[in-house]
C-alpha cells in the first residue's frame, strides 16, 4: 500500500500523509454497498432526497472555514476564490434540491389507450428513473466546485445515484474533509450506508470505471486521462456511458468595432481571465482573435500591460507545471508565435508558472496553437478582414466557450454560424471563465472539449444520470406516484396525450 | 464492385440486382454532401421541416401497393403486416412533425440576469441544435419501421440532422424503392440536397461510421454487429455517440392467479407473440415463467397446442436461418431443455425454420437459456413459489421488454422491483411484440438491450440527435426566436427563470 500525501505547491513539500491508496478489492466492496444503496436511496423518493441535499450543503457551509483553509493550503487558490467556489457548491445543491421537488426533470409522459392510423394504442407511462451507482473524478482546479462536493456528484444524487468519487492527488486532504462532512450529514439526514463513497489512488479510478455495478462516469480533467478511461467504459462487457469534460481552446473573437469602442477594457478583461486561478479553468480563452490595426494593437498593449504587472503564479500540482513549462517551451520554439509579454519570473520555491502571452496571425494556425496550454497562457491571433477571421475559426477544434466581443452595430451572423458549431456555451462581451450555476447552463461542447451531448454543470446535468422507463396498461396501484391519473402529493409537470401541463 | 442482389426468402433464389455496393469514396462524398446539407436544413426551420416529414409521409402512402409487394417478396412478411408497418412509420412522421412544431424537445431555457447566493449570474438562454449528419443501419426484421423509414430516420431528420442509410442486404430493393420515393418527395418539398443519402454493402457500414462528418449512428441488429459498430464509434479519433438496439430477452411472469384465471387465453397469446413475424421481433418473449401446478400445466398446453397447428416459417434471409438452427440445436442438446412441442417441418425450399418451444425449470438458468434466439421459439420456465421466480428474475440480463400477467388480487411489488432494473418497458396483462408509437414509449433498456440511456420508438427519440448550446449574454437579434424574449410565431414550451411556461 502506498501512502496518499497532501502536498503545499508554494513549497512543493509533502504536509501530511492523507489516506491509503483504496485497493482494487476495497473498491470492489464500495462498489457493491454502492449497488445496495442504490435502490434504497431511490425507495427513500424526491422530498427525502431534497431533503439530502440541502443537508449536504448545510453542512459544507458550516465547516466552510476548515475546508478553505484545507483547499487553501493544497491548492494556492486563495481564500477569496475557494470561499465563493464552496457558495457555489452549496447553492447548486440547493438548486438540484428544488429540481428534484419540482420533478419536471423526471421527463413524466402519459399517453392514454386510444386509436391511431397506425392501430390501436395501450395506455403508455414514462419517466426517468435513477441509472445506479454513478463514479466521480475529482478535478485537479476546482477543489470544491468539481470535486467531492460539485456539479457531477450533485447531480448523480439529484438524480437518486449513490457516488464513488475518486480524489484528485493534488488535495486529497480537502477531499478527505469534504467527503467527511458530507457523509456525516447524508446518515444524520437518512441516507442509506454507501450512499456515498472516497477513493484514493491511481489503482482506484480504473477499478471503478471497470466494476461491474457502476452505471455511468462523470469525469473533468486533461484529454489523455480522460480518453483513457473513455475507452475503458466503452471497452466494459457492458459499456457505460462515460461523460468526460477534457479539454478546451476557447476562441475569443474581438471585432474592429469592438476593438475601437474599448480595447483597454477588453484587453485587461482578457488577461485577468486568462490568468485566473494561474490559467487553471477548463473554460480559460486560449486564442483570442485581434484586429490587425491601431485598434488591435491598443488591446495587445493592454494585454501585454496587464500580464508584465502579474507575478508568478502557483499551478496546482508538480504535473501541471511540468507539462505547462513543456508547452510554452514549444510555443517559444514556434517559427510563428512571438512572445509579447511576461509575468514575474517562476524561480524559487514550489510549483511555480510564469504568465506569459503570444502573439501571431491567421497563417500559423496549426495544432500548437490550438493545443490547450494548461496555466497563465494565451495567444493573441491577428486577423485581417471577416473572411480571414473565418476561414481561421473553421480550423478550430470543438470547445465549451466562445466569446465575441461585439459593438453595437456589428453584424456577427456569419461568424456565429461558424462558432455555433464550435461549442456549446456562446458569450457575448464577456470572459469565459465563469460558469453560474443555472438551468440554462451549458458546460459542454463538441469534441474534444466533451464527449457527450450533455452538461456538467446546471440543472440539466442530471439527465445523465437517469434512464428512462416506459409502464405499458399497468395498474394504477403498481405506477410511480408521478405517473398516476391522481398523483396526490407526488404531482410533476408532465406531458398529457401530448400536451405539456406543468 | 460487387452486386447486391434482392432474394425472395421463399426460394432462397436471387430475384434481381438492386445496385452496386457503395465503395468508401461514395460514402466520403455522401458524407461530405450531408454535412453541407446539415447547416442548410438547419437553417430552414422547424415549420419547413415539419412539411419535409408530412411530405415523406404522404409521398410512402401514394406509393404504398409497390412498396409491400417489393418488402413482401424480400421478407415473406405478408402484406398485412407490412401494411401496418408502412402505416406506422407514416404516423410517426407526423407525429414528429407535430413535435417539431409544438417544439417542446428543444428543452428551451431562459434564466435572465440576476443575483445568486453564488454571485451575480448573467442572462443565459439555451436549446437543442441539432447534431449534424447521422447514420442509420436498416434492420432486417422491420424493411418499413426501421428500415429507410423508421424510427431513427424519422427522429434524425425531425431533429434537423441529414441521414445516411444503410441498406440491409435482406431488402435492398425495398430500401432503393422506398429511397426514391422519399428522396423525390423531400426534394419536392425544398429539403437541401444531400439530405438523404442510401448505401450498400458491408464497407460501407463501418466507412460511415468512421467517417469525420457523421455526429450520430442508430442501430438496429444483433449483439455482435452491433458491438463492433459501437467499438468503431467509440475509437474514432472524435468519439460518437452509437445508439445501439442489439439483443432483448424480453421476460415474460404469468402469476398463478393470472394462469388460474386465464390459462388457455394467455398460452395462445403467447405462442402467437413469440412466433409472431417467424419470432423476429425484437421484443420477442423469450423466456416465460409458469407457474408449476395444474394452471400452470393447462398454459403450457395451450401453448403447445398453438405451436403445434403452426406451419414451417420463412427466416428473412439465410443468416438468420442458419443461427436459428445452432440455436435450436444448443437448445435440444441442452439437458435441462425438453421440446414441448414444434410446429410444421422446415424441409423444402427457401429460409424456412420450424417454430419450436421447450420447457424448463428455474434450476437450468445459464447463458443458453438467456441468450436470445432469433425466431418462432421461446422457453417456458417452471417456477415453484415467489422466492424462486425473484432468484431466477435476478439472474437475467437486461431486455428491452419485461411482462408481468397477473390477477386483480396480485401483489406483484417485489417482482415489479426486479424487472424495473432488467428492462426499459414493462408490460401488464398483454404481449411485448407490439412497440406503440408514442409520446411515452420507451424502447431501449439496460444492457445487452441498448448501449443508450435513449429510446429508438416514440418522440422522445429525438434527443440522440441534439446537443445543448447555451448563449451568454446575447443581444436579442443574434439569439434563435425561439429563446428571444418575443419569440414571435416561433413561440415554444419554455423554462423561465426555473419556471416552465407551456
Amino acid at each position: 500500500m502506498t501512502a496518499v500525501t497532501s502536498i503545499d505547491p508554494r513549497t512543493g513539500q509533502v504536509v501530511e500523509t492523507v489516506a491509503e491508496q483504496t485497493t482494487v478489492a476495497e473498491v470492489d466492496a464500495l462498489a457493491r454497498q454502492a449497488e445496495i444503496a442504490a435502490a434504497r436511496l431511490e425507495r427513500l423518493g424526491r422530498p427525502f432526497r431534497a431533503g439530502i441535499l440541502r443537508a449536504l450543503a448545510d453542512a459544507l457551509e458550516a465547516d466552510r472555514e476548515t475546508i478553505v483553509a484545507l483547499a487553501g493550503r493544497e491548492t494556492a487558490l486563495g481564500p477569496q476564490r475557494l470561499n465563493v467556489e464552496l457558495s457555489r457548491s452549496c447553492y447548486q445543491l440547493r438548486l438540484f434540491a428544488d429540481a428534484v421537488e419540482e420533478g419536471g426533470y423526471l421527463e413524466a409522459i402519459i399517453d392514454h389507450a386510444g386509436d391511431t392510423p397506425a392501430g390501436a394504442r395501450p395506455d403508455l407511462r414514462r419517466m426517468l428513473v435513477p441509472i445506479g451507482p454513478v463514479g466521480v473524478f475529482c478535478a485537479s482546479n476546482f477543489p470544491l466546485a468539481f470535486s467531492v462536493p460539485g456539479g457531477d456528484t450533485a447531480s448523480a444524487l439529484a438524480a437518486g445515484c449513490p457516488v464513488l468519487i475518486k480524489a484528485h492527488s493534488s488535495h486529497p486532504a480537502t477531499a478527505r474533509r469534504c467527503f467527511e462532512v458530507m457523509q456525516a450529514a447524508a446518515t444524520r439526514a437518512g441516507a442509506p450506508e454507501g450512499t456515498l463513497a472516497l477513493l484514493y489512488g491511481h489503482e482506484a479510478g480504473p477499478a471503478m470505471v471497470r466494476h461491474p455495478a457502476l452505471k455511468a462516469a462523470g469525469f473533468t480533467g486533461s484529454l489523455h486521462g480522460g480518453r483513457a478511461l473513455a475507452d475503458m467504459a466503452a471497452a466494459r462487457p457492458e459499456p457505460i456511458p462515460f461523460y468526460g469534460e477534457l479539454s478546451s481552446l476557447n476562441p475569443v473573437v474581438i471585432t474592429p468595432a469592438a476593438a475601437a469602442e474599448r480595447a483597454e477594457a477588453i484587453g485587461k478583461g482578457l488577461a485577468g481571465s486568462a490568468t485566473l486561478g494561474a490559467g487553471q479553468f477548463c473554460t480559460k480563452p486560449g486564442l483570442v482573435f485581434v484586429p490587425v490595426g491601431a485598434d488591435g494593437d491598443r488591446l495587445r498593449d493592454a494585454v501585454a500591460k496587464a500580464f508584465g504587472e502579474l507575478d508568478a503564479q502557483f499551478a496546482l500540482n508538480g504535473g501541471i507545471q511540468a507539462s505547462y513549462l513543456d508547452g510554452i517551451e514549444a510555443r517559444v520554439d514556434h517559427p510563428g508565435l512571438t512572445v509579447l509579454a511576461t509575468g514575474g519570473d517562476a524561480s524559487g520555491e514550489g510549483f511555480r508558472v510564469r504568465p506569459t502571452v503570444f502573439t501571431t496571425d491567421t497563417r500559423s494556425l496549426d495544432d500548437v496553437i490550438t493545443s490547450e496550454c494548461f496555466g497563465p497562457t494565451t495567444i493573441l491571433m491577428s486577423y485581417s478582414d471577416e473572411q480571414d477571421l473565418h476561414g481561421a475559426l473553421l480550423g478550430l477544434p470543438g470547445s465549451l466557450t466562445a466569446t465575441l466581443h461585439i459593438a453595437a452595430s456589428d453584424d456577427v451572423s456569419s461568424v456565429l454560424d461558424v462558432l455555433r458549431h464550435k461549442a456549446g456555451r456562446i458569450l457575448f462581451n464577456g470572459f469565459p471563465t465563469g460558469v453560474a450555476v443555472a438551468w440554462a447552463q451549458q458546460h459542454g461542447g463538441p469534441w474534444p472539449s466533451t464527449n457527450t451531448l450533455h452538461t456538467s454543470v446546471g440543472m440539466t446535468a442530471i439527465r445523465r444520470f437517469l434512464r428512462p422507463v416506459a409502464w405499458q396498461d399497468a395498474p394504477q396501484s403498481v405506477l410511480p406516484a408521478e405517473l398516476r391519473d391522481d398523483p396526490g402529493g407526488a404531482a410533476v409537470p408532465r406531458r398529457v396525450d401530448g400536451v405539456l401541463v406543468p
